[in-house]
C-alpha cells in the first residue's frame, strides 16, 4: 500500500485557481449585487455575502487535500510558524495567491464587460477599520486552528460561515486576507479598496493572525493526560 | 452478499424527474420572486438563488445513487469522456434531461396559471456573456470532479453552494447546463433566454466543461506513491 | 445488550411539540416578516422561508429518533401504507399533529400580542393552486422516501432545503401538509388560508402523497442482485 | 493510552472568547445592517440573523470540545442541574460569559467607531415579550438536550439553525440568553434592550430553561430495554 504524493506544482496551481475563484466571486458578486440592488446597500451586501461564504466552503472542501486550501498569505504564514509549511513553500504560496487573486478580479471585470485594469477609489482607512481587520483576521485564524483541532472535517464549513458572519459584524466587511486585499485594490467596484489603504489592512491582518496563532498555541495544546 | 442492480429505465427516470424539478424550481422561483420583489432585481435574484441552490442539494443527494444525478448534458459528456458512462447511455441521458427540463418549465407555468407554451424574449448574448458561461461551467465541472476526489459525500452540498455563488459572480447568472438553457428558452419569465441565444451558451458550456475535465485530469491524478 | 424502547406517549408528544414549533415558526415568522417588510412581499417571504427551513432541520434531527418526526398527516399515511406505522398509530399521530399545529398557531398569536382565535380571510383556491399543492407534496414525499434510501442521515437537511425551495417554486408557497393547512386556517396573518379553502388543499396533498409513494415503490426497490 | 485533560482556565477562556465573539456578531451586524438597510427593518433583521446563526455554528463547533460551548447562563444552569457541571464551575462560567459578552459589545462599538459605554433606550417589556422569551429559551434548551441525545455531532448546526428561526418567530427576536441580554443592555443600537427591561427577560429565560430540562428528562430517558 502507499500514500499519494502530490507534486508541488499542483499545490501551487490549487492555491492559484482557488484564490482566483474566490476573488472572481467577491468582486463579481459585488458588481452584480450593486447593479441590481437599486441603492439599498444592505441588499447588495446580502448578495455579496452569500456567494462568498458559499464559494469558500466549496473551494476549501475540494482543494484542501491538495494544497491545504489557504488562499490567504496570513494563513500560510501561520502554517509556516506551525512548521507545517516550509518558509520557502510559504513564499511561493503567497506569490501564487496574489497572482490568482489578480486574475480572479480581472475575470470578474471581463465577465461584466468592464475595463480590465482598474484602481479602486474607495477609502478604507483609520483606526476603527484597522481594528476591525485585526478582529476579523484574529477570528479567521482562530476559527481555522480551533476547528482543525476540534473537528478537522468541518473546517471548510466553519470558514465559510465565519466569513458570512464577519462580512456583517466587522466595520470593514472583513477582508482578513492580504492577497484578497491587494487584488481588491485593483477593482473600482463595490468590493474595492484604495491601493494606498492596502498596507494598513495587510499589517493589521498579519499582526492579528500571529496573535491568534499564539493564543491557540496555549488554548489548544493538551496539558496532561490521564494515565492509561 | 450482493450489490443492488439498477435497471436503465430507473436511471433515465431519475435524470428526467431530477431535471424537471430543477427547472420547475429555477423558473417557478423566478416567477414568484419577480412578481413579489416590487422591481428590486437583487431581491428577486435572492429569491431565485436560495431555492435553486437548495433543490440541487436535495436532488443530487437523493438521486445520486440511482443515476449519478447529472441533470446536465455537459456533465454527462464529461463522465462519458471519463469512461464512467457509455456514449450510448450518455445520449439517452441527454434526451431525458432535455425532456425533463421542458416538462419542469411547463409545470412551473401551470402552477402559476401562465400559458404553457412560451418563448423567451430576454436577450443574453455577446462575448462577456459567453465568457461568463464558460467560467460558470468550468467551475461547475471542476467542483464536481475535485469534490468527488476529495470527499465524495460532499458533492451534493458543493454543487448547491457553487451554483448559489455562481448565480451572482457570473454576469449570465450561471446557466452552466445545456438542458437548462434549452428549457429556459421556453419561458418568457425572469429566468428566460431568447431561443436564438441558446446555441452560443451551449457551445461555451460544452467547451468549458471539456476544458475543466482536462485540467482535473492533470490536477487530481496521483503522480506517485510511497512504497508500502 | 439491548435497544431502547420508546413508549407511545413519548412518540405522540414528539409529534405534538414538533408540529407546534413548526407552526409557531411558520405563522410567527410570517407575522414578523410582514410587519417589518414595508410592503415588499418578496422580502417578507425571505423572512418566512429561512426560519421555516431552519426549524424543520432542527425538529427532524432531534425528534426523528423518537417518533420519526412526521409532523404531517400525509407523511404518516405514507408510512402506514409502507407498513412502518400501524393504521391505529397513524390516526393518533394525525390527531396530535393537528392539535400541535393549532397550539403552535396560538402561541405565535400570543407572542405577537394578537387575538388568540382567528380565521383567515386569505383566498387560496383554484386549479393552479391545487396543482401547486400536488407538486409540492409529491416532491416532499419523494424527497423523504428517496433520501431515506440514499442517505438516511441526510433526511432532516433534505426536508429543510426542499421546503426552502418549494416556498418559492410553487404558486401556493407549499403548504404540503394537511395539519399545517388546517392550523393556518386559524390565523388571519401572512401565512393564513381561508378555512373554506382548506379541504381543496388537503385533498390535493393526500392524493399527491400517495402518488409519490407509488412512484418511489417502483423507483427505489432493488430489482436484482449480483451473486456474491 | 490517555485522554486529554483541559485545565479549567482554558474552559473559562473558551466561554469568555466565545461569548465575546457571539456578542460582537449580534451587535456589530445589527449596527451594520441598520446603517445600510435604508429603513427597511426586515432587511436589517436578515442582515442580523444570518451572521448570528453562522457564528453560533462556528463557535460551538470549535469550542465545544474545550468548555461545552455554553456561552449562556441558562444553559450552564441546566448542565449543573444535569450534574454535568459543578455549581461552582457553573458560577465561574456565568461570570466569564457576562464578562465576554460585555467585551464583545465594546469591540463592536470600537470597530464601528462608536462610543464605548452606552445604555440602550429600546423598550422590550410586557407579557407578550416575556412569553416570547420563555418560548425562545424553552426551544433553545430543548434543541440542545434533544439533539445531544439524537445526534451529538449535530448540536452546533442545530443551535445555529434554531436561533436563525427564533430571531423571526418570537416577537422578542429571541435573546434566550441572560449573558446576551445583560450585554445588549449596554448597546444603544439595533440589538439593544433598556437595562430596566433586562431582569424581566432573564427571569423568563431561566424559568423556561428549567422547564425544558424537566420536559426533556421525561421525553429523552430510555424507559426500558429489550433483553439482549
Amino acid at each position: 500500500m502507499g500514500i499519494a504524493i502530490i507534486f508541488p506544482q499542483r499545490k501551487w496551481f490549487a492555491e492559484f485557481i482557488g484564490t482566483a475563484f474566490l476573488l472572481a466571486t467577491v468582486v463579481g458578486s459585488g458588481i452584480m449585487a450593486e447593479q441590481l440592488a437599486g441603492g439599498n446597500v444592505a441588499i447588495a451586501l446580502l448578495g455579496n455575502t452569500l456567494p462568498t461564504g458559499a464559494i469558500l466552503v466549496v473551494l476549501i472542501t475540494m482543494l484542501g487535500p491538495i494544497s491545504g486550501a489557504h488562499f490567504n498569505p496570513a494563513v500560510s504564514v501561520v502554517f509556516a510558524l506551525r512548521k507545517e509549511l516550509s518558509w520557502d513553500q510559504c513564499g511561493i504560496y503567497v506569490l501564487f495567491q496574489i497572482a490568482g487573486g489578480i486574475i480572479g478580479v480581472w475575470a470578474a471585470h471581463l465577465m461584466f464587460d468592464d475595463s480590465l485594469l482598474q484602481f479602486s477609489t474607495k477609502a478604507r482607512t483609520g483606526g476603527a477599520q484597522w481594528f476591525a481587520e485585526a478582529v476579523a483576521t484574529f477570528g479567521l485564524v482562530f476559527t481555522i486552528l480551533a476547528t482543525l483541532k476540534a473537528r478537522a472535517d468541518a473546517v471548510a464549513m466553519a470558514v465559510g460561515l465565519y466569513i458570512t458572519a464577519a462580512y456583517w459584524f466587522t466595520a470593514s466587511t472583513s477582508f482578513a486576507n492580504p492577497a484578497v486585499t491587494i487584488a481588491r485594490g485593483l477593482s473600482d467596484t463595490f468590493a474595492g479598496i484604495r491601493p494606498i489603504d492596502v498596507p494598513g489592512f495587510v499589517v493589521a491582518q498579519l499582526v492579528a493572525g500571529v496573535l491568534a496563532w499564539l493564543v491557540c498555541k496555549w488554548l489548544l495544546q493538551d496539558q496532561g493526560r490521564v494515565q492509561g
